[in-house]
């Protein structure tokens, strides 16, 4: 197999965690039984519920886009849209997803500097159109921390909640990388979400050590109703429910998901931090999570694919994506640092 | 955690198989490409073809609910219909989730002897409506083994793809307990499917040892055009997919999926055995896969709950199933048939 | 064109009724804003405001399918399902419609008998199954009058509405015999409706004389939440609204609508009198609304379609349907009934 | 009733024209056979196959928004997408209806000049994301005549088809004023449309003179398959088809159809030219079909209102759209440009 300990293409490039793998092993136990109806889902469950200092509702999808999508669906109906940023995962990675699950639902596009929503823009997009032959908004997906590696803070997630009490909408939060958002504010989880207003986030797990396994938590219980059935009709409903609860359990006790998104997002400040005197090359976005895009020369990124480094080219000419997870080895990313500099001396 | 090894209620309460585990964690080293575009990935396919002995598209889901769903909605569309028995999971078991995938197809229910659809049933219930005020018959679905325990021989399957093919409909097979259907049968797995003329077989790996991933096998490859983007935009695109394929290369190498079928058809061969001459006690249906369906007297069922035993009661009045899986221990189903007669003893 | 005097397949064979015709034409001045926001609209919603005795919210859709699949979708989410007779339309002949408009809700069909659903049968159907892998019921649908010609009483309404509340469904009507109901039983619209229990209702006007444009009404107005928005996604928004609902001013003032309804009962009453005494021939089900079924020999059917007669015969061997329609020639019903006598005579 | 024969907001403010009355007349004579299984429903259909000069497969939904969003639906599954400009009709103003009907595809927005969708802006969009995050292209959509009053030339459809052809993409023509492009451009139908490569034509009749029922021409007949039942399903299939389908043959007999849109494209240039040289009003875009989008100050358009003039201000800061319609009065046409004219001095 190829030798990929070069990646900082993606942070689902990697593995289980040993703390999530442990927990895995210990459920691996004998019989349990099925569809969440087993201890270490009702354990998961509590551990969220004391986390995030509240009696939220919880579930567990098999992925971020099944996870965004249910709740999304949960929170409108098919005429009805969804006001989230141009660069959100929704619109861009999830293949008409939610589109999918709400049986149509129209995504209204905000432009925004650093992936980040404002109330301005959604008051615009909310406002703009209020006749029946366009869908109506009902719904602002904010995503923590964003796709370009910034985080809201409690103050701007709830600017934005205070706009969508004032228009109706309800506030989802799409938390594929919640943990390295917390991790970088220095927040605690309820402060981040429901104490700032949001009804519903999906707190992600497999980015930050899991296999598979999205959390949906309502703070907003009545949004909840029969979102069992719903889950269920999706296909979203494990049998063997105890492997996706089990890791939770593993990453939640011990604040393990902290350590480890703590870790990512250092790994992200070192690299910025040692490419940051380097000319040429520039940040494209604040390095905030565990996410570093770079400026730079084409040649130069064409040498570093040479010498084997993996990264995202998609966000347009010379950019670069560099992500950092759970495992990046800080040796790796001083090497990589060095190469980058390297590469941008020859190439100048 | 309570003690579940007298649990006969499913076989989806059982854990991961020490194979599919190990092979797991063999897959969990280092940083691993995402999507399914991985090395593990790879090799699971190509030992799915190795054993169907044929050139299939492979896919996988998260669950069977969604693996059978998925592919009934590449077979029709909204306004076609699913001919399936009144039985099905398909109808009885995954809360609309065909009609959802489908956007709306109906599924018409054929009553059926021992669970098994027969080229007569899908005849008439294909040339009953044929006017454009209800939905026209597209794809027909069988589950291999059935719902209630038995097996379709290839004899049957081919009967059935021959109307089929006659009447323009597709053919797929769930094949959530199709090990336990190729064990009883002692049918190479190609016999079973595309030799008999299945179009698509959802292939369970969750009842028979992994915990999640169910596979789905297009040995027509027109109908899998595209499926890759119906499985991402539906939530089924698992981003470690080497969490899903390497449990089924851990199983399909050395036959161990095989193996534990016969397990566990073995162990409800041997119930059957044990209790078949206990007065009252009586088989709902032939004995064939991993299921045994037995008529007894309700005070007699009482008396098991109250000693711990467990299974479900959902087929009717004194109706119980009692279900083996890849890990059910023989001592503990002579322990059940004794205890059965000696629970039917003391209430007659 | 063929002559179709004969007819009694189907009440929409006939055309438009004079009433509608001269509203239509009225209408049909100059320049008017588009999509409901006309003067047309404003009187036909306020005559059924005035008809049914209450301040009801009011729409109106193309047709009949369209009208009871978005009034459905309004009760209920995809993982709901819908509680109906086995012979209710929106199960026989609409070919997946209410699926296909709320994304998959499952009807769940009670056997019946002479068309009408029992608190009984709904109470079965609802309690039947209870766990989240089958839909969970939250809809009744019963339609009025039946569609093998019987109307339910307001004391039948109302313990079948009293039976939804107990166990949180919403009770819907597919009126699209509605006037006929009324006609038989004598009762006011209220009565049969809101004062009973009904939430929605769907009132047909094509049977009865329109050409499009069945109106939807909303007693519980909650649940008529921005159905706007869901009109116009669907496709039922007309632009120039006046040529539905006008016409629908043209039969509601006045009570044509009645008189039409009086009249199509009073023709199936007069066959229905006019066969009683002929042997051999057998009432299906009690003649209340505008239908007749009639049980007779294969061999006289065959006589009478020979002699240029149309009726329907999809309801089992030897049985036919004759429809009476608001202009049906009475001449023309006594022709029929001798026809049968002398058909029946010939044959035995 | 308000007096609106000063509006010039929307074509569809307009009612039928006497031609298609007089056939709606004719064809309201006794009972006909219902879900287009009329003579003439038959008729209809042959006159479109004589106008467009080939056996193209005949369908009527009831509204424009059906009858795109059915074409669109039958031309791609959920998770391909739709390109469009970004003025489309499909898109601003049918309430996510081709997202509803598709049950989730999604459309890819160009920006345009003139309305027009052009070779390369198809290109670009359908080459841009070619990974399966992202829904795949396949079906382009052109309004013929655009939302902004400008008609493709049969080069510029030509050039369009090509490009579809090689990238795999389906045709679908949006012709809601396409009687109005036929007019502009002195072509044949079958010139601006299969002859030019475009799959499938929605033909509009309500903006045109009609009451209801738009026409679906599919010239590639493999794409209509079971296109009848997506109709039915969807609840726009007429039970008294006639009422659709006879006035088409109305407008279509003797080129009525033409004569109306020749007088209200007439009516557009002649507004054009009567305000072509007023100081300070200025063309948005070319007219070319019967809409005129004027630039021009605000309180010049707010004394219009208060004149009780009627026209559209979407399209930003001092834009106005005045459209003309079949019955347009040209003595009104001059009052207005004259009323510009002096609103615009007394302002300046």
């Amino acid at each position: 197999m190829p030798d990929l300990s070069q990646q900082f293409a993606s942070d689902n490039y990697s593995g289980i965690c040993p703390e999530a793998w442990a927990a895995m092993a210990e459920a691996n136990q004998g019989h349990q039984r099925a569809y969440g109806d087993d201890e270490w889902t009702a354990r998961a469950a509590d551990h969220f519920r004391r986390l995030f200092e509240t009696d939220c509702e919880v579930f567990f999808a098999f992925n971020g886009t099944a996870a965004n999508s249910l709740a999304l669906a949960a929170l409108c109906q098919s005429y009805h849209s969804v006001i989230c940023s141009e660069t959100a995962h929704v619109e861009t990675d999830e293949c008409g997803a939610p589109e999918f699950f709400s049986n149509g639902s129209k995504l209204l596009l905000a432009k925004t500097e650093n992936g980040k929503l404002t109330p301005e823009a959604i008051r615009e997009l909310a406002l703009k159109r209020q006749d029946i032959h366009f869908p109506k908004p009902r719904v602002v997906t904010i995503t923590q921390a964003t796709e370009v590696g910034t985080a809201y803070t409690p103050d701007e997630v709830r600017a934005i909640s205070a706009v969508c009490r004032e228009l109706g909408l309800h506030l989802h939060m799409d938390g594929a990388r919640f943990s390295n958002a917390c991790a970088f504010l220095g927040c605690s989880p309820a402060e981040l979400t429901w104490k700032a207003g949001v009804d519903v986030l999906c707190f992600g797990g497999t980015k930050n050590g899991m296999a598979v396994g999205e959390a949906i938590l309502f703070f907003n219980k009545d949004l909840a109703e029969d979102f069992d059935y719903r889950c269920k009709q999706a296909g979203q409903l494990a049998s063997k429910m105890r492997y996706l609860s089990a890791p939770w359990v593993g990453i939640l006790q011990n604040d393990v998901w902290l350590k480890y998104a703590q870790h990512a997002n250092h790994c992200a400040h070192l690299l910025a931090g040692l490419v940051s005197d380097i000319p040429g090359v520039n940040l494209m976005f604040p390095v905030e999570a565990n996410g570093v895009f770079l400026q730079m020369s084409e040649p130069a990124l064409e040498i570093l694919r040479g010498q084997g480094w993996r990264f995202y080219t998609f966000i347009g000419a010379g950019g670069a994506r560099f992500m950092c997870s759970w495992d990046t080895d800080e040796a790796r990313v001083r090497q990589l640092a060095a190469d980058i500099r390297k590469a941008m001396a020859s190439t100048h």
